[in-house]
């Protein structure tokens, strides 16, 4: 079924750069997030930022602070597409950095 | 012509979010990016990524420091979409955030 199809195609093309460090595909992606060491994580959105693009995405750009469980607060940047496949939205592409590195 | 009525729409649909305000199509984005106060400026870039998008663009984020004229330097935030039409790379979407309400 080709409809299936394309949503799976898209979700084995899913991009994720956590700290620079890349993943592709549902399976490695979500083998990644599952392995984070925290048990427990809190977020404040700063500022948030969403358009469309020409190939009827959502691309959204978050700045905020986050803590884990008992660690210092941290400044975080998340960029992600969200990508409408068969009425369900499906984020293809997510990029992650933490702020300690560039303003601690 | 086809091929340049694609480029055309993909530019006058072309996003530009600068600390919050919405910028859309070609005039209002050089119109924008044009009556910027400053009269130099230099960037450090701390971080960057990069990644396809499903449709084939390119997604990439970026996080530095920057300094306009004689003001402090400030760390920014953008996040932006490159799109191949025609060979020839369109920025379709582009998000801009100082971070300097975010970390002053």
């Amino acid at each position: 079924r080709f409809t299936t199809t394309s949503a799976d195609q898209s979700i084995d093309t899913s991009c994720l750069t956590w700290e620079g460090q890349p993943y592709q595909g549902k399976i490695a992606i979500v083998e990644k997030l599952t392995s984070l060491p925290f048990t427990k994580i809190a977020h404040s959105i700063t500022a948030q930022d969403h358009q469309p693009t020409p190939d009827n995405c959502i691309l959204s750009m978050v700045v905020g602070q986050l803590k884990a469980d008992e660690d210092p607060i941290m400044g975080f940047h998340q960029s992600f597409i969200l990508k409408n496949i068969n009425d369900a939205w499906v984020c293809t592409n997510d990029m992650f950095r933490l702020a300690i590195h560039n303003f601690g």
